[in-house]
This record gives structure tokens, C-alpha cells and sequence, in this order.
């Protein structure tokens, strides 16, 4: 029996879907950077299942590597019983990403969702300090689940949510009014306002439990926080005893070049959330990393059925094995930056009718545009050209490039190449000269 | 490299880790109904992942299905955009499962957990009503994350939220207080005192929005609700205009013989979470099923990341296609039942030493002992006897047989006898006689 | 100048006002238990402001006391400062009231209404257990304040919030479903639901700081707790740890015989709320009463500018040594709470074409009409005859009386006599025969 | 009978207690500007039963209104049953403050404290909306039941609450990071700051249903919000379709020059909450002044036993006639806050040695030191010196100035130079020089 999958997908999926209303195609294979149709026609992923594919569709190695687990009837799936694929993605883990790093931290498994992750680190932040209130910024996003959305800035997803959310604290993130003198501009400290809210005892911010942060806001609109300003706000939480979370699911796994989005500020997150690109092949897989000393859990205080999926801890460690065994791949990413970096400029400067402005770092770049609307159109004409490119903020201003970091410099010109297509005709469809 | 893999874990895994604990063995493989650990000793496995492996450990029809799959690069990730996989999922859950039953329904992916089928869940039932208490049970167990945990009863649990759970107001289940007229039982009817809280505009029970229940509750002592108390609780939801949420993650999928577990109360929920078993192979998966009036989402109005995880989408169509095109697989599950009944009933019998009484339905068995240490003693003893089962309820009193759908009647009674074996030994240590 | 006295209330006064609108009448003087208009038209009240004057308006030696306090310019306000007026209040609360019940207690003035001092109550109850949670009862009311309103079970006043009221929990007041064994009644024991649901782990019940209740719901519609079931609550607070709180606003100050509306339960609350009648004059004034042991607030924790209204204490102390020396004021009371209910038992018995109950105790009685709008019929009836009675319930089905208790058994007799021709008028027009 | 005062208070009232511990002397009669113990010690009173006593104490005129109503046996308690004393306190009301100011509001009693006007003017502003948050501001003081202290800033006060208090936002008040070009200072715009809150959809600040300012913070350290930071607030009000409500509990009553602290700003609130001095005499009252337009309650939506305390609207009445029916009292107390001001900044000026800032307007004046000490150390040797002053801000540095309105000059003079005395030897004490 044959039937038309986009028409079945209309019938019986729930009207919530939302990529498939901006790439209306039916996907089936995809390698690499490419997803293919059924006839297969090929579309350049610029979005990477919005960073879940960092190391590429159905990468060779790890495709085989599954299968040979699978085949070798590998446990699939154990709850939290000890498995070898287990011991062998945290032995991985630990001896590739955090010794290196001097980083000791133990890893929970909270269930394979990002939301997941960033639900138990504020559990175990609330546990340790005793308080509820947790601090988060302007156009953060942490995920759907009613803890995570309390800290996740958007309005429209907070309504969803049908409650009043509580217990948490926004605050302006970093740059927020203009650049501050850590980013050498002439605003007041960002990090002032901060600390005088929690420093006077009459401002009716209770003391936080702790702070969350996104060292780049990937669905906020590519708002990067400055070094200084993370480390600051780090300085705030020994200051006033909270801890610190790191949510780097989205810009973690090697995004921005190094491993952790954070590396270069130097800080020593409490507790950091990984997620997206953590199976290296695009199964579900979280991960909380939890400071020894905050590692105050009763056993079961939090679990999840699907924490102890283990054909992603099988492609976890080969992706770890493959990649980050040395420096090469966060060297290639940042050179890759850099091109996808200056290819955006070059359109922007050749472009004055359609002013905007860089956001990001490493391979997690974009363009906010001053007419907000040019981001969609361009995503649609792009998406008439094969491209496969998301927008983000909170007006879906900003044209947001999440290419797979193995894309060959070839693609990611080619994708540039779209990129300036796309704006020229967006422009001329909305009439901007 | 060579590693011990259990002093791996227990170095880099935190400390919240718990079946581990009650099960303290490294494994490596799956078939059927048994794990294995690395010397190949063999281990029957009667709690198949908390009832995620309905239909045993690596099937090798499912397996084959996916393997082709992945060989052939079928797409893995890729939000909720549209597929092949995912078409044909749709398609076939609507043919086998939904059509067939006169259920009329939409499936919407909210991430692949079954706490995040619930957050839909509850959100869903608040945006449709505009109301925001919803109505749980007592020894309701519904996730982990902050909008499960509201209705979830488990006072452990709940405290590990670190903030007041609120919007959650918890009512008797079926049977509480003991039998009712519904069960044949003296009890006042449960349902009354329900009725009586949402009539009185003075009881302090605010409008609902909904009230959510397990047919049987798998965490909270595998209490089995009866056919007429549900049809009375739906009559309650719609004499005050209140959304009907069933939770079928753990007793969906045929654990209690029909492919849902309230089927044979005829009622309609307004919403269904499933779960678990659905993708067949241990794959995480979970849909939430809305009926087309409540569907009113905004496009991606809640969202998750790994809600396109076409694998799970591909073993779960072949499971459908495998068990559910016809009755004999519910009407097998429904004699194996018996079979387990009849078995535990005759371990009661021979040992009055040891009182206890039979709970649950279908595949989903127990005993609950009035010695509450007996059933985790019984369960220590059986792994010993390389038998895997579990406990449950607020005490840990019951023990819970969840042992894979498709295990052999052989298996069942080899399992069945360790079982007597276990408890003579755990009675005999407790010094019970 | 001369205004119409009403035209100018229903211009300039908010729609919020509810008394005037059942009686509407412009009153100026009041004496004894009889209100007056302007054109000395007598009202005989069997209302007294909602029993904030059980000695009688304008009672001449509370008048004289007040009279000469102000002459001599005796201090008005102070807040919590110390004045001679505030001292010997406390003094005379301690002698004739608290020692010779042995009750041992310190006095809160938390603010002049009866909310503030529920408020304190709560939140001493949270300070002392370091939980949040508080019990109350279905009909319970304990005022308009969002603390106090989250343990009120009335609908249509919690609505009036505007926010979800939480970390409240409702549970069956005595009588709920029917008389219970405690009440010689055939119901399983009230007091056990509440039991099992403090004992299960599993209940979703968190562990409560505190129990609330009224010992009779004036606002709820006179019900009446039995004694034993008082014991049995208070015994379940010290079973699980948890604060009794008592408000004793409406039903305390001699309305049901004894000072205290629970001393015939023999039970020691854990804090106690006085209000209404404590100034004996109708002047603002409430106190929390907290056992020594619990008092433990930080100085200024709990304020409110009007916790020092040294007018009030005058009265409240003459009052006291008017009343209270000895137990004459009780027994006569007790006696024409007889009285009251031999006359409401004769209006029922002549009238069985209007079925209805008693409620209540001492000289807070009722009585609940199976027709729901008889109650109000004949308070409007009532007032036609010139005397002033209210209903309450969640549906206004109580007729309730709350004559001063200083009123002379001829007006009580009159009164009853009004009730009786009123419920016939009412019943006529409601074609009730 | 003679009893021990101060004993009987420290024996029998709650720990809770606060000024008796700052002024520990036990008052028997107060005069104007006067307070007089046991033995006719005179104390100078700049503290005023906190704004409380703006007319002065036992104000003869006032007195003998009250003392004629009482012998005359006027009515004291109705709840809000209609009375000429409500009716003419209403109707001149109207006639002197509102209707002169081109002000149309209705009045609502919601208990005679400034807390509960606070909880119904949230109230009204959440159904007005519909919605939920409230924003306030930084030292925000609102009063101490839930409603309102979620609305206040001070931690330690916020604690008291036991549970977490929820649905309020605070925002930086007018100057809280330095002046701003409103008032000629160097610092971006205060409002700058809560308006990109407001329409950034991303800001994580959920539509709130009000704002809620004082003009002046009593409570939070006399910080004066400028004219143009009101003007500012109440555009955004309109912008975003919020209620701005203004808190004029301790600021109004002519405590600032003219009757309503922010009439020179020209702002027309939604809703005004009013108490304090407004009985004049000391007895409790509050108002709450709401447009016509949003007095959309149901009768009885709100309530509260005290809201016909008809001998204070007797006092009430009297105060307005007297002091309000022409501009006479306001341009005096603008005068005697120059005197006031001067006198300080001469204090100031002369004592280089212990730096500070004016603050306030009107006769609302103080001094904020920069030894965070100093304020209550000279609130303690004034009061050696029979001068009663208070001291406020979220450190208690600021000494703060609440005399009668009535105070002759020669008082305040007289109080001045017992303020720069007991700086003197405040400062001596603490070491400074």
C-alpha cells in the first residue's frame, strides 16, 4: 500500500508540528551534510536538527558501530542498570573531555531529553542550597517541561504552559542594553545590575538558589555572552553562595570549537546540561554533569525510563574516540567559523539595503536583520534552493547557520553562495532597495 | 584498554543511580527475555526495562527492520519535519491501533519521554479549559519533571522538586479506603466523595481542568483501578466540563492483553499518553494522543528536540504490524495472565506464613505482602536465582511482575518457581514462619 | 446641608457592597440589641455584626469607660509601643480568661481584623515547622487576605484572588458526608480519611505545617464540629508534627456558652484567633493567641500599623470584668442557646411543609432549609418586620441567628416570633406548601 | 490592683513586638505633638504612630465629634450596612478631595487596614486584566499579608511569609542605580530599563496586570520617586495596558504638602490606596479609591468584618472640613518642610564628620548616613532626650521625620536641635569624628 506521507502527517499529527510548515518535503535518507526526498533530491543542512548533527548524518563510523552493537544484540535499553556500553561512554567521557580539562564531575543520566537535564539541575541546585528561587536571563532557553520553561524567556512558550510559572528570576544578558564595558561599549556593567539586586536586602529578589545561563542563546537570537561577563557572573554566585549552571546543549559538543562553549572563559560551572550532539548520530541522549561535592542525591530522587539508552552511549563514545581525542576538530571548527564568519560579512557589506549584524561564535553564527522579516523570507527562498536554513529571537529575526561541523569548506561556500540568493530575492519580495 | 566497569561507573556516575543497586551486574546482551552479562551467564528477566521490552529484548524482526533502516541511511534526526518513517508510523498507528477501536485522535510527538507526553498532556487539558488545577490519585506516579511531579503522589519524589508542587489537588483511587460497591466491596463508593469535593462550591477544590489517572498503577503498588470506578470518574469529567487524561505509558501497549488498558471500561479519554513499549525496541518514544476538538495548539507551542527520532518511529510500525493486526497476541497476553495468576496464587496458598494479596490485571501482576520488607527481600533472592524483578508501592510491599509479553510459558513458570524459591529463603532470613 | 443618605452611598461607594444591599435601610443609632434609622424606627438585630457585638451596641458601661479614656486624652494610637491601656488589657486577658483554663499563651496583636490574625497564625505555623502546606476544611472561611483565602473553601471568593491560591489543602470537616460514628452516625469516621492521607507516602498529601479549623463555620453554614472529632484532629497534629491552629474569631468570645468555642473538647491548640466581639464596643481588634513555645518571631517579623489601638483594649478589657469574672455570663448564654433552639425546634416541627435541620450550639444557631431559597426569602421577610438576620452556606440555605447575647429572652422570643411569620410569608411566595 | 506595666507587656505580649524595644517607656496620654507618660513626661513625637497622627494627637475638635457621637449612642459596627456616618464621610470625601482634583473614584472599604486596601487593589487590578503579576519596586513596602508582601521588597519580611511568595516582579525604583536624566543625574533613564522589559516578548517578564508605586518609600529608606519617573510609569501603564496603582498609605493625607503625594505629577492612578491618617484621630481605616470604570466587583467579592468602623469616619469627616476645605494647611506644610529641610541641611553642613544625603519631600524629610549606624544610635539618645524618632531603609540608615503636620515651628525647631545633639553624641559613641 502506498500513501502520500505529507497528506497522512496532515491527517493524523497533531497541528502543533511546526519545521514541517517550513520545510514542507518528506525526507527520507540523509548523509552528511545532506538530507535527501524520495526522489532523491538533495537539500544542504544549514540546521543540523538544530545542532543535533554536529558530526553529520549517518556518519560511517558511527552508523557502523550502532550496527554492530545492534547486532550483536547489544542491551538497548536498562534503565540505570550497569551495562559495558555505559561504563565504556562514561570511562570516555571522563578520560577524553573532562580530565583534559581538569574538570571533575560526575555524569547523571536524567533522562534523554534536553529538558530533562535542565530539570535536574535545578532540582539538585534547589537540594543543595536549600532555596527555590533560580535566576536566569532575557531570551533564555531551557526547555519545554514546566521546570525548565519557569526559567526560558519567551513569552509565547511560557503561556503554553497554562499556570504561572514561579520560582524564577529573569535578568538582562549580557549586552542586553548595548554593549557594556566588557564588550568595550559605553553601557554601564551588565553585571552591576545583577549584583546591587542581590546584594540589597530591599530589592525583593530572594536569594537564588542559583544562576542559569547559555554561554551563546541559541533560540533567544544567537546572543553571545562576552568572556567577562560569564566570569563575573560567576564571581556573583561564589559571591552570594548559588551555584552555577551551564546549560551548553545547544552550544556544546564542539559548536563554538572547543568541546564546552564555556572553555575559554574559564569558569567552573556547578552543574552543566549536554545534550543535542551528545550520541554524536542523532539518538536521544542527556547528560548533567554535577560537581562532586554537589552530588547530594538520594538514589531514584530523580530517574527517567530512558536514561540508560545504550545504543547512544555506543555512538557517544565513538563520536568522543573520533573527534576529540585531540585538538584538530576544535582548530577545523574555528577555521570553519571564521570562513562562515567572513562569508557573512562579505554579504552584509555588499548588501547595505539590508543592514544587520554578526551574532555568534565558532560554527554557531548568524545574522540579526534590522527588518525583522527578512530572516523568514530568507529561509523560504533558501529552502526553494536546496538549503535547509532555521531563524531565531524573539521576532525570528535573526538568520541562524547550525551547519553539521564536518561540512566540507566547498558546502559551506556553496551554502553562502544561497544565502546571498535568498536575501536578494527576500529583499525584492518585501520591497526593501 | 581493559576497564572494570562497575568500579567505572561507580567513580563517574552519580550517586542518584538505583536499579544498579538492586541489580548489581554488568550486562552486555539482550534476547528475548533474558539479559546476559559478560561471561554469558544468563539472567530471566521479569521487569523487561520497567515494561518498555513488551516484546522481548532485541526482537529479531524489529531488529532486522532497523538495521536495514540505518544501512540504508534512512533519516535519524530530524525534529518535526516530515518523513517516511514518520508517515508511515502515523499511518499504521492510526490503521491498527486507532480506526479499529473507533478512536478518533490526533498524535502529537512531545519529546520522547513519557514525562513529557504528560507535560503536553496537562498543558493541553489548561489551554482547552482555560482552568489550571487538575486532579491526580492517590500513589499516582506520572514523571519527574516539574508539571509530572505536581500529580504525582510519592512524597519522596515530590520533595526532590525543591519547590512547592502546586495546581495538583489528589484524590482517593479506586479502592482506597477498601472495596467499594463498585468492586463488591462495603466501602462507600470512591467516586462519591470526588463528586461531592467538585459539586460543593465550598469544599476548597477549585474547577479542574482535568483529572489524570492510571488505569493501574505501575509505581504505586500495582493498584488496579475497576472497570465501573472509570466509567464513573469519565461521567464526572463531563458532568463538570473537565478534560479525561489517561496515563497508559506503563499498562499500554498489551501489558494487560488489549493494546490500552482502560479499553475494556469503554471509556474515551479526552487524552492518552503512551510510551514505553511503543517504539518495541527499547527506543525512546513517547506520543501523546489528543482528541481533534481539544487539538489547539499554536505550531510549536511545545516542542522537544528529539520528537523526530525516526528509528524508533521504523520498529514501532513493525511492532503494530507484528502484534496488533489481529487479536491473537491480546487474547495470548490475556492466558499468560492467568497463568501468572493462577501461579502466584498457589505460591500464597502453600505459604500462609506469608500473607499477601494478588494485585493487577492481565501481564501486569503482583503481590502485596503485609510483611512490607518481604518483597524486596524476595527480589534480592531472586537475583541470586538470576531472576530480574522488581518492587513498587510507597512501601516497596508489592512485588511486580512485568516480564516481557512474548516470554514462554515455560519461562513463566521457571520464573514462578524461583519466585517461591526466593520468598521461602527471603521469609527464612526475616525470620518469618 | 442635607444629602440623600443612600443616593450618595450607591454614587460614591463601590459596587463591592453587599450588607446594604439585604438591608437597606440608613441606620444611626444603636443600643442594646436593637439598631435605629433616622426616624427611630427599631430594628431588633439578630445579626450583630456578625457577632463582633455580643454584649449589645452601645453597651453603657463600655460607652462610659471609652468616653472617659478619650476625655482625658488617654493615648489613641501607638503602634506597638507600651501604654497603660495595652498593659492592663493583657493583664485582665491573662487573669480571667487564660489562667483559670489553664491555658498558658502570649498575646499577638497582628493588626485589627480577624484576617491578620489568621495570617500570623499561618505563618507562625510555617516558621515553627519549616513547612507549607496547611489543612483546611470544606466550608471553611477564614478571610480575605490571599493567606488566609487559600484555606477558605468558598469559590466565588477565592475567584476573587485573580492568582492561584496554594500550599492549601481541603479535606472533609466533621459531618462532611453524613454523621459519622464520632457523632453517633452511621459514616465511616471523618477523621480517618484525614489520617490515611497524612500516613501514605503516597498520598500526594505533603507534610502539612499546620491544621486550621473553626470549631462551628459560621460563614460555611453553622456547622458544628463534634467534640470528638476536635480530639481526634487534634491528636492527628501531634501524631504527624504539625501546628493546631483555631480560629476562633466568630464562634469565640461566649457565642457558644464558654469563652472559647472548644473548651468543652478539652483541646490545647497550638495558636488560637480572637477577633470579632474581643473589643466588646464593635471597634477593630483581633489577637493571635501562640503557645510560649512557639513563639519564636523575630521582633517586627509580623506588623501592621493598627496593632495598637488602645481604645479597643479599654472596652476589651471592661468587657472582660464585666463578663467574665465568673461563669454567670456562660450559663446564661448556654441557657438562652436553649432557649433559641426549643424556638427554632417549635418553627420546624408547625411547619413541616418546610423541612430543614438545626444547626449550631450555644447562641449560634440556624437552621438549614431543604429549599435553598427559603433562607434568604425569609431574611428579607425578616426585615420587613424590622428584624435584621442573615443566612450563610455555600448555597445562603442557613438561617442564621446571632443575636447579641445580652439580648432579654422577651426579644428573643419576639424575634422567633418574626421568623415564624416570615417563613410563612416566605414560603408562600415561594409556593412552597 | 497595681500592676507592672513594661512587665506585664514583656510577660504576656508576643516577642514580635518592635517599637516598645526602641522607645521603652510605657505611655499613658498623648497631646498634638506630644506623647506623656505615667508621670507627665513629655516626649516630642516626630514619629507620629508612623503618619498615622498627621492632625496631632487627641485633636480636640476631632475629639469632641467622636465623644458626642458616642453619647449620642451612634452606631459603631455594620460591616457595610448603610449609616449617616458613612454616608456624610463619603459624601465629603467627594466634595473636598476628589471632586476638586477633578478625580472620579469610587470609594471601597476593604477592612480598616492599609494591608487590605493593598490586597484589594491587586485584587481588582488581576480581574480587571485577567491577569497575574504585578510589578513593584525595589524597597517597596506594601504591607504584611501574602498578597501584599509579595508586592514588598525587604527580605527579612518576605522570610516571614514561610512559603514562597509569587506573581510579583520588582523593578529598579526611580534613582535606584544613581540619578538619572529625569532627575538631572548622569544614569540612563530608569524607565528605560522596565519598558524594554515590557515589550521585549523574550524578557522572561510575563504581561503583568499593574503596577504598584509609592510616590515616597516610608518604609524602604524615604527614596522620592521624581515627577517625571511617575509621569514615565503611568505612559508605560497605558503602553501596555496595565493598571498603575498608587500606594498612598503613608505618603498621603497630606504628609507630602498636598493631599495626595502625587498630585504634582499629574498621574491619574487606576486605583489609590489610602489609610493611616485619613480617620485623623488615630482610629483604623483605609480606603481604596478605584475608577468607576474598573469597579466591576461582584457584591461581597471582597469583604472584611471591620469596613464599618463608623466612628472613625466620624473623625474622618471632622479632619477633612477642617484641614482640607481650602489650601491653607497644605502651603503650610509645604513651609514647615523647608524649615524641616533646612534645618537638616544645616545639621549636615555643620557635622562634616558624619556625611549624608537628604531625602524626601514635604514633611516626609530625612537623612540617609553614610555610617550605616549613625540613624539608630540617634534615635536612641533622642530618645534619651524625649524626642521620638524613627528610622528606616533596608539597613535602618536612614533617620526619618514624621512629625504632626501640626507641630508648631517652635516644636520642630526644638526637635531639630535635639537631633543634631544626639548626632553629636551618637557619633561621639561610635567612634566617629
Amino acid at each position: 500500500m502506498t500513501i502520500d506521507y505529507m497528506q497522512t502527517i496532515e491527517d493524523h499529527e497533531s497541528i502543533v508540528r511546526s519545521y514541517v510548515r517550513s520545510f514542507p518535503t518528506v525526507f527520507e535518507k540523509a548523509k552528511g551534510s545532506y538530507l535527501y526526498d524520495g526522489d532523491g533530491k538533495a537539500y544542504l543542512d544549514f540546521f543540523a536538527g538544530a545542532s543535533v548533527m554536529n558530526y553529520g548524518h549517518n556518519h560511517p563510523e558511527l552508523q557502523k558501530a550502532l550496527i554492530e552493537y545492534l547486532q550483536n544484540d547489544g542491551v538497548v535499553h536498562t534503565l540505570d542498570m550497569a551495562t559495558k556500553a555505559r561504563a565504556e561512554f562514561l570511562d570516555t567521557y571522563h578520560r577524553l573531555i573532562l580530565e583534559p580539562r581538569g574538570m571533575e564531575y560526575r555524569v547523571q543520566f536524567p533522562g534523554p531529553t534536553g529538558t530533562n537535564a535542565v530539570e535536574t539541575a535545578l532540582k539538585i541546585a534547589r537540594k543543595v542550597t536549600g532555596r527555590e528561587d533560580v535566576i536566569s536571563f532575557t531570551n533564555a532557553f531551557h526547555g519545554m517541561t514546566l521546570g525548565s520553561l519557569a526559567v526560558t524567556g519567551n513569552e509565547f512558550k511560557r503561556k503554553g504552559a497554562g499556570i504561572p510559572l514561579t520560582h524564577g528570576q529573569t535578568m538582562p544578558y549580557c549586552g542586553y542594553f548595548g554593549p557594556c564595558e566588557n564588550c568595550g561599549g559605553p553601557e554601564r556593567n551588565c553585571v552591576d545590575y545583577l549584583d546591587r539586586m542581590l546584594k540589597d536586602g530591599g530589592s525583593g529578589v530572594d536569594h537564588p538558589a542559583a544562576i542559569i545561563l547559555e554561554p551563546i542563546q541559541g533560540e533567544g537570537g544567537l546572543n553571545s555572552a562576552c568572556l567577562e561577563w560569564m566570569r563575573q557572573v560567576e564571581a556573583l554566585c561564589r559571591k552570594y553562595d548559588m551555584l552555577l549552571i551551564v546549560d551548553d546543549i545547544q552550544a556544546g559538543n564542539g559548536r563554538t570549537g572547543p568541546y564546552f562553549s564555556f572553555e575559554e572563559a574559564g569558569i567552573k560551572p556547578d552543574v552543566i546540561t549536554v545534550s543535542k550532539s551528545i550520541s554524536g548520530f542523532g539518538m536521544p541522549l542527556a547528560i548533567t554533569l554535577v560537581k562532586p561535592e554537589h552530588d547530594i542525591w538520594e538514589p531514584g530522587e530523580h530517574n527517567g525510563t530512558f536514561r540508560g539508552f545504550n545504543p547512544a552511549m555506543i555512538t557517544a563514545k565513538k563520536a568522543l574516540e573520533l573527534y576529540w581525542s585531540d585538538d584538530k576538530f576544535e582548530k577545523d571548527t574555528l577555521r570553519k567559523g571564521e570562513l562562515v564568519r567572513d562569508g557573512l560579512q562579505k554579504i552584509l557589506d555588499k548588501h547595505p539595503e539590508t543592514p544587520g549584524s554578526l551574532r555568534g561564535r565558532g560554527m554557531f553564527r548568524g545574522i540579526a536583520f534590522e527588518h525583522h522579516e527578512l530572516a523568514e523570507k530568507i529561509s523560504e527562498h533558501a529552502f526553494e534552493r536546496q538549503l535547509i536554513i532555521e531563524t531565531s529571537g524573539p521576532r525570528d529575526e535573526v538568520l541562524k547557520l547550525l551547519p553539521p561541523l564536518v561540512t566540507s569548506d566547498e558546502d559551506l561556500k556553496k551554502g553562502l553562495d544561497i544565502i546571498e540568493e535568498s536575501l536578494v530575492a527576500a529583499a525584492k519580495e518585501l520591497g526593501i532597495r
